[in-house]
């Protein structure tokens, strides 16, 4: 198959399940509500080693915010639901309550499979003076701070999503394939309901499970090197085309495999359209680890 | 004492050490840094309940730079060194090994006291395929990644230096209060060795050690209610003056106490330049737990 | 009319008629269109002494774009449909036409009262190497330059609109007044049809017709003496009340009135948010001068 | 001459005079400067088009600004000093003059051949009601405003600098020369006294003189038809390499030729080292035209 003169290879996505949280940040003004999203959200790329998969969704105008204020909807992710929780009350608590003029509310709604009472533990940081209240339907608490108030929604959804939705974007140099990279990412930030945890959307350096170095087995994750334009000629597995020397990845989590796949529909359509673009392909695990196979060629059908 | 006719309180900040490391991200783009830099510094403000305290130092001109290429320092920071590596480790790895295009050096350079071998662990992730080398005096490994070559310095510099350098910006309401510590933090930006690691460089909710109420005992931080303006007329310890409704505070780490105190210096004097600024204090807890005691009065000698 | 706890005054708006087009910019990335759109859109704040009022409407995701591209959509407006043509012409050929990986398209449609072949001008950049096209129903010119080509649809569509649509934000001190001024900005960013085209969208030095000052009848415009809160105890006449202390105005242009009216509406609700705010004005001329009078308490109804 | 592997054109910039100023944005904060700084070089590219030739130079910490806030360094240039004077008049009074909590200062210096009284007419906005006062050794005006008080240095110093440095970056494809245009972009703005007025810094459609296209006659600029990537097999006098694809150009103008050299060195530099990259030449007119001829060679001597 190809989009725009890419090979679009006949492969999948292999997808893993993941708890997902939604949480409104809203503030006085929409880059305030930006600030406490993006601290809340970073050093949040893989579980691998971050502690937990964290990134903003998307950009929510005053007129559709329980308190009439910009925000921006943000997910944390996480496979256990109990480390979920454990994050939301520490990313909450030191990167939203900190942060000048925020509320945070919950932004799962009706597609929540439970409820966690995150507000409800943070509620303890009033000492006794914070109350509770209703903003509209919402039970809210009013935690006084030095610097006014903090609101918080009371319990916040969670549900079973989707994590690791991705494609390797293949260019004849890194940076046509960075530029495709980042056109995605602007593509997928227009869908509901998915992030894309890593720096600035784009992975620079995919992984396999393990080592192949036989003296690296204590790894759990090494280099891509079948994907590594550097290695083309020096390893014998190479999977890298003669004419491509730069490729990025793009990871997506979300809340439904169908928020997944629109995401890497748009997202693919994009880097298609950037000039140096070779191909696009996936990662995958053979199908052996992963609950979810994400056909590329299913998304254009 | 008054400045720019904003009563500065006759006390002293309180502060502690903690292990610090500086850390050079370059990338391709001054941009694409700055994105490495923000997601690796993220979910860092405090350690009570973040895994590390990080932000951005400066920024560094290409000229600047090891490698010809514009850069940001980050500090990350840690009060146990062991927790420090791990941090660095992860953080790295995740959010600056992943991000497009970067390389990390060490910016700790001559001010070391101990050196990490985080470049040296970092290593592995090329399975073997990496290379070890020489970038003018730095020993540097060359790791293959999807996107190209991943370059960072074996060795990174740490030293004790200087945790919770802070004060307090009293104003009339809460967005003088908040513009007064957008000053201060802009100011304090131009300190060489220093981080504001909070949301924004800003803390809205400033805490107080365990609780007051009897029934929260198992909290390790409540708010400050002492300082909370809509608390005045609740609590009977109410420090917060009659014509004072928001508090905002700057918390401010470094590599050592000379530059915090200039930290605090500049950025006190900026905040005394915006209207409706009436005091300035800081926060400490009676001399008995840091082993800093940074007198306000005394910046200004 | 309270709002919030917020006056609003039983005053109107007075707006004029005024040549409005709407340039949808396009790039290979969000970052890139906005570079276009900002620079475009520069030193464009007033007719009284810039030569277009002119500013970023909204951004439109690569979904729903000609060329499948990000974009935003800018307003370009001028009273004079002559001289809307030439700095249309100026600033397309010098901001964008320049401006890395970017196209324009007409985004009035169906709105336009009249069509002005603004690319069929610019086409002329060519020298004759460029190609006319179709991009689905669009006329489109293919211009080469160096960076590769610059696609320009052929004409573009523009109507009479309103410009001067404006409300005054009140507050007892300037970062109130600025902090309001600044929601109120991000809550009119997401109506469509509009601009705010000062400088962040806010208005610090709102102005009368001529002067007062004898010796100064040669200026056309004076500083807004009579709501100038360093005046209150200066001048006879002033309307600052006794608790305010900084005034911020926002101007509205948009393609209706309609339009100009529900950016009324969410700004000023925005506004009311912002402790510290007391109360909402807006400047007229007594309905002498404008066509449009856009009654406050209308908006509410 | 080869730098990192890029091929350096034995050729020359060819430059111009231009009438230069240096004005000081101060604000309250960095962010608020800078959205002041942003509108009054907007629409500043070159004046073949554009009333002025304006950008940002720089920023400035508050330590080291007149009034101890955060500002940046803005040039608006035209070869005409009067003209020069209107624009100075214009940008200042609608685009820093009514941007929130601003100030205006001269930020020539000694370096200044002459004065210009812009601050000084500036002040009849004040419809009498403005000051006269010192700050250090600078004579300024207190202009009473809505949100409170602007103010402006009297005068403001001008003086030849040179317009129209420039060079070419040649690269593979069209992302490589646009990453590369973007560090060098970064590299320049480290350097003192000049700016790049383009969008972003960066020219997409370099021009020629007039027309080749006996028909256009009556354009002064047509596309740099010989440097066209797609023209490259169209035209016979094609200067575009085989292996190049995308071409972007860097414009600089500054207050002097060594700033405008040093930025010209810098900016190849960081452009050379982009994969991709193949050749840096620049733009002249065979030395008939400019004043100034900068030879590529000499700038790495």
């Amino acid at each position: 198959m190809e989009i725009n003169g890419v090979i679009i290879e006949d492969t999948f996505a292999e997808a893993f399940p993941i708890w997902v949280s939604r949480i409104l940040v809203t503030a006085a003004t929409e880059r305030l509500a930006k600030i406490a999203a993006t601290e809340a959200t970073g050093f949040g790329c893989s579980v691998i080693m971050c502690p937990a998969e964290a990134g903003i969704e998307k950009y929510v105008p005053p007129t559709e915010t329980p308190d009439g204020r910009p925000g921006y909807i943000i997910q944390i992710c996480h496979p256990k639901k109990s480390e979920l929780e454990h994050q939301m009350l520490e990313r909450i608590g030191q990167c939203i309550l900190t942060a000048p003029t925020t509320a945070a509310f919950d932004a799962m709604g009706d597609e929540a499979e439970e409820q966690l009472k995150v507000g409800f533990k943070l509620k303890f940081f009033g000492d006794g003076y914070e109350k509770k209240d209703k903003l509209g339907d919402r039970t809210i608490y009013r935690i006084p701070i030095m610097s006014g108030e903090f609101i918080t929604e009371s319990k916040f959804g969670v549900k079973k999503g989707v994590a690791g939705g991705n494609f390797f974007i293949l260019a004849e140099n890194q940076t046509a394939a960075l530029v495709a990279a980042e056109a995605a990412v602007d593509a997928i930030s227009s869908v509901d309901g998915v992030i894309t945890p890593f720096p600035g959307g784009i992975v620079a350096s995919g992984s396999k499970v393990g080592a192949s170095n036989p003296k690296y087995k204590f790894m759990t994750a090494t280099t891509n090197h079948k994907m590594c334009p550097t290695l083309r000629d020096v390893v014998e597995d190479s999977e890298v085309p003669e004419d491509v020397n730069g490729i990025y990845e793009i990871v997506i989590d979300g809340i439904s495999e169908e928020a997944v796949k629109e995401a890497m529909k748009v997202g693919i359509l994009a880097a298609t359209k950037v000039p140096g673009v070779k191909k696009i392909t996936a990662g995958n695990y053979g199908g052996k680890l992963g609950k979810y196979q994400i056909k590329l060629h299913d998304l254009f059908e």
